[in-house]
């Protein structure tokens, strides 16, 4: 069986045809354009499509976004990087097009999908996966399915309060997951520290241009032994440790799944995070937790827009 | 449709014929006496069902009781106040005794299941229920359905952390809903801003022994407008508020339903939560919010171990 899968991002748009079994067969990438306009990139996406549907049979189509999505998986409403986009029912606009039955799904929650149908997740009944990029996201897998909540819009994870008067990210919300775990605040937090370090060598490499200054170099550092980097990665960690409770106190989910760029940092982040747990969470909810990496790199995102039409359609 | 309902507390069991339509029919209640051990509590138990069973048909027993309930709604880990009790299968035993099918749930399920069923969550597909007691609990109904997670351990919402650094409760993890607006944390909280204002009243009255200090003390005096329990109710709503936030982000669930004693102050209470819920939840979850008092009272252990019979059994 196969379906195909769309990664709409604000640079590129990137299609393939998947295969249930085998995964990825064969996939194509396009600029998006989004200065040109809605329409415009509805036509680019549609066009990519039968450009790779002519060679196959599917059953759908599965797309992921920025944004948040309906509890039908059709509906996106104000997806950042999107000019001109405000409440689209990109699901109908895409199926007008195409003659092809198509959903949408946002970034974290297909994320989800690509764990639960080709990654770390296809071995677990239930999961909450927590991506750490740019922004802190989420999914949760109840009982081998996309959990949505009332409106579609369950697993904001990264807007999970962690302490109440603690600093803003860019959400509405204090002392958030994401205003610790976040890259932008994960490297403002390092650079404060690197910053009274003068004779580290991260200090010499970065001074000039904390800006520069991204959660790879504090992993390559932490690697090389630079007790300072080892230090922020610990705390920040401990932070992910913090959230984890959260997570498992509400929902009695006991596998947790780590993915995105700041997720490489690896041990680092995950030994201090599983410490943390250890010490604070109660304890029969401590029976068989796991904190485990997904390591489907740049597939993730075409892999779980597969999965979505396979749930959705199959 | 009738079911045989139990409320096994440290103090009494009670227990009642319910009906589906019409409520409560009848009910009894009788020491626990649960020093007296195990076995003899079973039997007790048992022998107050049997009463009950012998003058209407019923289509079986569901029973609330404290500590960790599994998946299958049979088995009790170390429930406080009963000692003894260590892992019992409580459903088996009390099955063994009276050929009656029983489930069992702990406490705070319990209190929303009797909210479902019989209470202001009816008009509800999804909720949260929040009891604020001597501790803090709740449960999650998602789809008209109690969420139990893995294991049946999900929604113990007292424990979900609003601040890492914050106070310890009386569980592992600080900075707790708990550590904040249980009981014994609210009055103690209230107890030392009141000891730095002897001229109020409330100083008057509870500056001897601070122990007798109540949060309905706070409330009727915020009655009276006395403005230092007005602010104390104040600081404590707000918590409420994070907490609901946290519950929010996490699940999308849109309406809240609050039980227990401390939940009596009403709006002293839960004005402040809803401020802080608008001004710092994320917008679209504020859409169709609601925070509303769920007043079945001493009659909500009952009824929902009634609805947890209706639910296993109908």
């Amino acid at each position: 069986m196969k379906a195909i899968a769309v990664d709409l991002g604000g640079t590129n748009i990137k299609a393939a045809i998947v295969d249930q079994e085998k995964g990825i067969l064969e996939q194509v990438s396009v600029p998006t354009y989004a200065d040109l306009g809605k329409d415009h990139l509805l036509d680019r996406i549609a066009d990519t499509i039968l450009g790779l549907s002519k060679k196959h049979e599917v059953i759908g189509i599965g797309m992921g976004l920025p944004g948040m999505v309906n509890l039908e998986q059709t509906t996106v409403q104000y997806p950042p990087n999107l000019p001109g986009w405000e409440v689209v029912n990109a699901s109908e606009e895409i199926q007008k097009r195409t003659h092809i039955p198509c959903r949408i799904q946002n970034d974290a929650n297909i994320a989800a999908l690509g764990s639960l149908h080709f990654g770390v997740g296809k071995q677990f009944t239930d999961f909450i996966i927590i991506t750490l990029g740019t922004g802190v996201g989420g999914g949760i897998i109840i009982n081998k399915t996309l959990f949505k909540g009332s409106r579609g819009m369950a697993g904001e994870l990264g807007h999970v309060i962690l302490d109440y008067h603690g600093p803003l990210s860019n959400s509405v919300t204090r002392g958030t997951v994401e205003a610790y775990l976040g890259q932008r605040f994960l490297s403002r937090f390092a650079a404060d520290l690197i910053s009274q370090h003068p004779n580290n060598p991260l200090y010499k490499t970065f001074s000039n241009n904390f800006e520069k200054l991204e959660p790879l170099d504090l992993t390559n550092a932490a690697k090389e032994g630079n007790e300072l980097a080892i230090e922020i990665l610990r705390k920040s960690g401990e932070k992910l440790g913090y959230a984890i409770i959260n997570y498992a106190h509400m929902l009695d989910i006991r596998k947790y799944v780590l993915s995105g760029g700041v997720s490489r940092a690896g041990d680092f982040l995950f030994e201090p995070a599983r410490e943390i747990v250890k010490k604070h969470m109660m304890g029969p909810f401590q029976e068989d937790f796991e904190l485990i990496y997904e390591d489907l790199g740049n597939d993730s995102a075409l892999l779980g827009a597969g999965g979505l039409a396979f749930d959705s359609f199959a």
